[in-house]
C-alpha cells in the first residue's frame, strides 16, 4: 500500500467492490457503521487492500440543490472506517446504475426529463455533488479517488428504455466537466470514469476507446464474459479467461501516453457462463493473465458479498458474485483470491509482445467497427487465434501502425490487420 | 375531532397537506422530529385538527422486499408526534407522485419496468408495503388511515412520458387489492384512494368516476383551477371558486351509497392563476362553497408550508401554496383559514339542490364525454350557467335520472340535460 516508493515499483493492488451483507446498496439509507465493520473485517482478512464503495446518488442528492451533509458524512465515515481495517477506498459518485437497478433522482427523469450528459442544469448539479464530495474526502488518507459512477454510459445507450444519447464531444464534455470538478476539490487523489464495454464494442455509442483511454488518470477496465464471449466460446476457454487481458490491451491500444496505468476496475465470475466450481480457476486464470499486462494499477473484483436472497429482483447471476457468502464466510472464489494475493502482488516485468493486432480507425480515432472488436468480431477472432497459437498480442489503430518510431517503442515487429468493413450503424442491435 | 358523537353530527375536518418546511419530503430520508413539532406546532396554532401526510415509497421500500423498519417507524413517530399536538394524521403510500417529482423504486422502472397496477409482483409488493405499515400504525388513537398515494392514477395517464396504461377493470384491481391490504391491517381506520382530475375530465382514462364515488371508505376530491378552470374562466370567477364544489357534486353524482362522504383531500391558491393578495379571499369563497354541500367530511388544504426556495425544479406555483411561510409565519391565506375554521367547522343543513345536471354514462357508467364535464366543457358550462343564474345544482348521471324513485330521495325535480357528443379519443389531447 505504499504508492510513494521510487526504489522499487508500487506492488499491484488488489481489491473488492464493496456490496454490504445486508441490505446491498440500500444500507446507505440508514447507515450502520458496526455492519461496515463487520463487512471489512472479512475482506481485510483475505488480504486485500482497497474497496470501491458506491454511495446512491438518490441518497447524497435527492434535489439538485439538496445534497444532503449527512449522506456526505456518511460517505465520510464509511472512508474513516475502511481505514481502521488498513485499506483504501475508491468512491463512485454518480450512483447511477447498479446491477440492473437504476438511481436516478426525481430531479432527471420523467416531468423532469434532462439529458444528465448535456443539460446545464444537469451538469452543474452533478459538478456541485462531485465538488462537496471532494472537500469532505480529499484530507482522508485512504480516499484513492472518485470515479464518475458506474457504467454510467448505459444511460446514454440506444437500447435502453429511457436513453439520453450523447455525441462523442458531449460525452467528453460530461467526462471532462466532472473530471475538473473532481481535481479542484480532491487534488491529491486521482479520479477516473468507467464505462460498459459498449465504449468498445458498440458501433455509434457516443462514449469510445479514445475517451475511455485518455481522460481521467487511468483506464478502468470492466470485464464482463456474459457479454457474449462465454456464450460463443465457452466459460472457462481462452478467450472468457483472457477477455480482461484483451480489454486491458485494447485500453493500451487506444492510449496517447505510454506511461498511462490501467486498472481492471471489475471483472467477476457470472453463474450464468460458470458452474460454481469452475469460479476459482477462472479467478486465477484471469488474474495470471492480466498481471502479465505493462502498467495494470490492480484488480478490483466484482463483488466483495454475494446479494441477499432476501433482496428481490435481481438478475440470478447477481446473487453469486461474492468473494464472501450471506454468512460472512470466505467462499472458495473469496480463499483462492487471499492465496494468489500475496504470491501476485509483486510486480514482475511484463513480457515483450511483438505481435499487433491493427484496429483501423477514422480520422477521429473512432474503429470503424466496434463490432468487429466485440465478442465473434473478426478482431476479436484475431485476439482468440493468437492467443491458441501460443502468442501475447496487443492491439493498436491503424494510426499508430502507420508510426514506426511508436511501433519500435511499444516493441511491436509484426502487424495482423483482421479484414473488417465498416458498421452499418442501423443494423447495430445484433452487435453486443 | 369526536368522530364517535351521536347526538350531533361529527363537526367538519379541516386540516393539510404537510409539506415540511426544511427539505420538503426528503426530510424523511432523515427525519428530525424536532423540525416536526416544530412544523406541526405552527400548523395547530392555525386550528387545524388533521394533517395529510407523504413519506416517501423509494425510502419505504427500495427493494420489493425491503421495506425499511426504520421507515417505517419514521412514519410512526411523525403520527405520535403530530398526537403531541392534537392533530389527526391521513397517511399516504405508495408515494409516488408529489409536486412534479416521481419517485418510483428502481425495481419498477427502467430495467426493472413493470406496469404497477397489474403486475401481479408489483400488486403484491405494494399490498405488503400497506400491510407493513398498517400494522404498525393501527393502534395510534390518531390515525385516520390510508391514501393508495397521491394521485397515483398519474402513472397510468396516456400523456406521461413512461405510462402503465389500465383499463377501469385493472384500475379497480390495484384499487381493491390494496385496499383489502389496509382493511386487513388497519381494520378501525377509513382508508381511500386518490386521483388528480383525469379520472373526471379525460376520456379513455381507466380510472374511472364510478372507482372515484365507490370504491373506500369516502370519496376524495382534488381540485386544482390550474385545470383550465382559471384559464378560462378567471381566477376568481364563480367557476374556479366553486370548482371544488363541482367535483364534489361531480362524486356525489357517481356514488351507490347516498350516505357516502366526500372529502376534499386537495384545494390550493397556486400563483399562476391568483394575485398573492387573492388568495385569502379564493380560500374563503371555496371554503364557503364547499361547507354548503351534503355528506362532505372536511377539507385539507395543500399545502402546509411553502416549499422553500432552496431546493430546484419545482413548477414556479409550488414555492407559494403554503399556508405557513419559509420563516414559519401564517401568511395571509394560513390567518384567514384559522380565522373561518371555528365558524366554519360546526355543520349545518344542507340547502336544497333540486336541479340536476344530466351526465350521459355508457351501460358501465362512464360519461360518454368526459371531456364534456371538463372546464369549458358543455356539463361544465351548464353548471356555471345555473351558479350564475343563483342555482344550486347538482350532478346526476343519466341512468339514475331515468329513476324516479331516486330522483326524489335527492329531492331533484328539474333535469337539465347538456348536448354531449361522445368524444373521439383519438383527439383527445386538447381536453385537459
Amino acid at each position: 500500500m505504499d504508492n510513494d516508493a521510487h526504489d522499487s515499483p508500487a506492488p499491484l493492488r488488489f481489491g473488492a467492490n464493496y456490496t454490504p451483507r445486508a441490505q446491498w446498496m440500500h444500507a446507505w439509507l440508514s447507515l450502520d457503521l458496526d455492519e461496515v465493520r463487520r463487512d471489512m473485517a472479512a475482506l481485510a482478512d483475505l488480504g486485500l487492500d482497497h474497496l470501491r464503495i458506491f454511495p446512491l446518488w438518490t441518497v447524497l442528492q435527492p434535489n439538485r440543490t439538496l445534497i444532503r451533509p449527512e449522506a456526505v458524512d456518511d460517505v465520510r465515515a464509511v472512508v474513516d472506517v475502511a481505514a481502521e481495517f488498513g485499506l483504501d477506498v475508491s468512491v463512485d459518485v454518480i450512483q447511477g446504475h447498479l446491477s440492473s437497478f437504476d438511481f436516478i433522482p426525481s430531479w432527471l427523469f420523467t416531468w423532469h426529463d434532462k439529458n444528465m450528459f448535456t443539460h446545464p442544469e444537469a451538469l452543474s448539479g452533478q459538478a456541485e455533488l462531485v465538488t462537496r464530495l471532494g472537500e469532505r474526502l480529499t484530507d482522508a488518507g485512504n480516499f484513492l479517488g472518485f470515479t464518475l459512477g458506474n457504467e454510467t454510459n448505459q444511460f446514454s445507450a440506444q437500447t435502453h428504455p429511457s436513453p439520453w444519447p450523447v455525441s462523442e464531444a458531449e460525452a467528453a464534455g460530461w467526462i471532462t466537466t466532472l473530471l475538473d470538478a473532481a481535481a479542484a476539490s480532491a487534488p491529491a487523489q486521482q479520479h477516473v470514469h468507467s464505462e460498459y464495454d459498449a465504449a468498445w464494442y458498440m458501433d455509434g455509442h457516443g462514449f469510445t476507446p479514445a475517451l475511455a483511454a485518455r481522460l481521467g488518470a487511468m483506464t478502468t477496465v470492466h470485464s464482463w464474459i456474459f457479454n457474449g464471449t462465454a456464450q460463443r466460446y465457452g466459460g472457462r476457454s481462452p478467450a472468457s479467461d483472457r477477455h480482461a487481458e484483451y480489454m486491458i490491451e485494447l485500453a493500451r491500444g487506444f492510449a496517447t501516453d505510454p506511461d498511462r496505468a490501467i486498472w481492471l476496475q471489475e471483472v467477476g465470475a457470472p453463474s450464468n457462463c460458470l458452474a460454481p466450481e469452475e469460479t476459482p480457476d477462472f479467478l486465477e486464470a484471469t488474474l495470471r493473465s492480466v498481471v502479465r499486462t505493462d502498467r495494470l494499477w490492480g484488480v478490483t473484483w466484482w463483488c466483495s458479498h454475494d446479494v441477499s436472497r432476501e433482496l428481490a429482483d435481481f438478475p440470478e447471476l447477481e446473487y453469486t458474485l461474492g468473494l464472501v457468502d450471506q454468512s460472512g464466510t470466505p467462499k472458495p472464489i473469496g480463499r483462492r483470491f487471499a492465496e494468489l494475493i500475496p504470491e501476485l502482488r509483486e510486480r514482475r516485468p511484463a513480457p515483450p509482445r511483438t505481435v499487433g493486432i491493427v484496429v483501423e480507425v477514422d480520422e477521429g480515432d473512432v474503429p470503424i467497427s466496434r463490432g468487429a472488436m466485440s465478442p465473434g468480431g473478426a478482431i476479436f477472432q484475431a485476439w482468440v487465434d493468437a492467443c491458441t497459437a501460443g502468442i501475447d498480442p496487443v492491439i493498436v489503430t491503424s494510426k499508430d501502425a502507420d508510426d514506426p518510431a511508436l511501433l519500435a517503442r511499444r516493441g511491436i515487429t509484426e502487424l495482423v490487420r483482421p479484414a473488417v468493413t465498416r458498421t452499418d450503424y442501423a443494423s447495430q442491435n445484433t452487435v453486443v
